[in-house]
């Protein structure tokens, strides 16, 4: 059976070659008579695995040793709730740049934690189109949060804001982590939930600066505390140790694939197949300002909802899954991630521009 | 290769059937053209397996609809917060019996939660090696805590202690969980990282009765309140989708095993032949009371470290993995949950006595 191509916006297609190395090991991991799901997370083999995992992903990001690494269950819904937790002390005050659902959830965790909270910037006003372009910190700043890409709305941080030096920069990365270059030595810290670039759902990574570290707060619940994880090398308790495994595996991918700047070309040429329709069409509309439209995740309109319905279900029936927008928003949205392979792109490309003239 | 025998205490052996239906159908799922990790949460498809993975698990504790079945990522040890949280007004306390370092730690988390905690009876003085036969409430008790296996000193519940009608009952089955029938009708929650018995590492199955949920609190943050998940059926965020996936097929594997009554008849087989060696041996010597000794979890001691460390390495070179105890307690540990084979077992037995042969 052939493939979908798959637009989800996450969990998300993953490399057809990393699925079928681990259907390969499935049973017996590398001769070792057990599936990795079956090994002790204290075994020197998991070991070996999750070590791995850490490295390739410390290559990856090109900043040497400077960052540790922590994966964890929870989603990046719970790093909404730990950041302010372990970085906000009560005399400071949690900054945040509102481009959206998924800022707006972490913004609000910051109040729900008892912290004192300061949007800096919104581009709520403008419906969340674009990225805001300035913005202001509070009084005693005990950082700035961004969400590098808003997977609901199609926005995407192609300029990391520049910050004083002496204010911590957080990213929540998740649509758009390892997709592409950015400076991450920027960034104080750094989480993701792993189901959109770099595996399947059920792990988050956290990347916290070791000389941001000094920063952490004491006095938290014990599985909420990032010194509970950075001290027992993400294995304080049992680690999601499937998802972290796969995770390594799509990394390897990526180092293969030529790093993340080559990625980053590859996901701006799929990109292009479905912006340069909206650009040649009056009847495909995007939703996005033109210089902050994102590389990952792409919405778009048809004249009516009823030949968007129509769209989304004869594109499935041509199998090309998942292109119904988020429920908050309506209209479609095709999600393109590092592993949807450019065929995908083409066929869909090939596929609007078919349906236009049919319906138009 | 052939499979080792897999004594780990957790992640732990999966039925070998399971996983070879898991990697069957790992790049293509059902003629679905993908991954299960790549389906979008939201799919009919990845809903139709959460739904059955609920409703095998609710069949199986035999308790009607009168749980709410809830998947969680972060492990037990997050439910040790959780718990207090939502279910512990400050005016009330919560209660524990402590049977070793599994309760200890939700213990001390009901405390750095903030709420008033009693410890109604405890194994402690004597080293954890039994079970408390009887406890004291506390005034105004919230709940009382139990946690039916220790994994780690190998003592069971074999009978769950009556509480007063208007005093939850609730339980850390993490590592007896579906491995025998239980009343689970006197609990009012339930709760338990899925890998021991039950699946992979990186989901926790919370299990709340519908008639104790007007008990839960408000004003805490969204991802540690219950409400949130019972709200979404697990779906406020993205769920651990494949770690959920391989649970429902392991739940079913029960099932068709002949459920509860046939599973612990075949665990109290398979732990027989670990009791019979140490009722028969001054080599050999259990850790545990004899009325207290756990179907699950099988701790030993040898005449010496040094036997202890050459047996846990030919065991090993006798593709018997992971029989090195805690390293909290040392000794050795075999532990023999639902999906270990009783060939297992059997094959323990007879190295065992080779090697008291050998060493005596």
């Amino acid at each position: 059976m052939a493939r979908v191509h798959n637009f989800s916006a996450g969990p998300a297609v993953l490399p057809e070659s990393v699925l079928l190395e681990v259907q390969k090991e499935l049973v017996d991991w590398q001769g070792a008579g057990l599936s990795v799901m079956e090994m002790s997370h204290r075994s020197k083999e998991y070991q070996s695995i999750i070590d791995d995992a850490m490295a390739t992903m410390k290559r990856l990001i090109g900043c040497g040793d400077d960052f540790d690494v922590v994966f964890l269950g929870g989603g990046a819904s719970t790093q909404f709730l730990m950041l302010p937790l372990n970085f906000c002390p009560d005399d400071k005050v949690a900054n945040y740049i509102n481009t959206g659902a998924w800022s707006t959830k972490a913004l609000k965790e910051a109040t729900i934690a008892g912290k004192k909270m300061h949007i800096a910037a919104s581009s709520k006003e403008q419906d969340f189109t674009c990225i805001p372009k300035n913005y202001n910190l509070s009084e005693n700043p005990a950082y700035l949060h961004i969400t590098t890409n808003n997977t609901i709305r199609g926005t995407e941080y192609h300029q990391i804001p520049e910050v004083p030096s002496d204010v911590p920069l957080i990213a929540d990365m998740s649509s758009n982590f390892l997709s592409r270059p950015y400076d991450f030595s920027k960034f104080s810290m750094i989480y993701a939930g792993a189901q959109k670039n770099i595996g399947p759902a059920g792990v988050t990574v956290v990347l916290i600066r070791k000389d941001y570290q000094k920063n952490l707060l004491g006095g938290i619940p014990t599985m909420l505390d990032y010194k509970t994880h950075l001290n027992k090398g993400s294995m304080f308790n049992t680690p999601p140790t499937f998802p972290i495994y796969v995770v390594g595996k799509v990394l390897h991918w990526i180092e293969d694939f030529g790093g993340l700047a080559e990625m980053h070309k590859h996901n701006v040429e799929k990109a292009a197949y479905l912006y340069d329709v909206f650009d040649n069409s009056d009847f495909y509309k995007g939703t996005v300002v033109k210089e902050d439209r994102s590389f990952m995740n792409i919405p778009f309109r048809l004249p009516t909802e009823e030949l968007e319905a129509k769209f989304i279900a004869e594109a499935k029936a041509n199998r090309m899954n998942n292109l119904k927008g988020h429920r908050s928003v309506g209209g479609c949205r095709a999600s393109l991630y590092n592993s949807l392979p450019i065929e995908s792109a083409k066929a869909l490309n090939a596929f609007m521009k078919e349906f236009e003239a049919a319906n138009k």
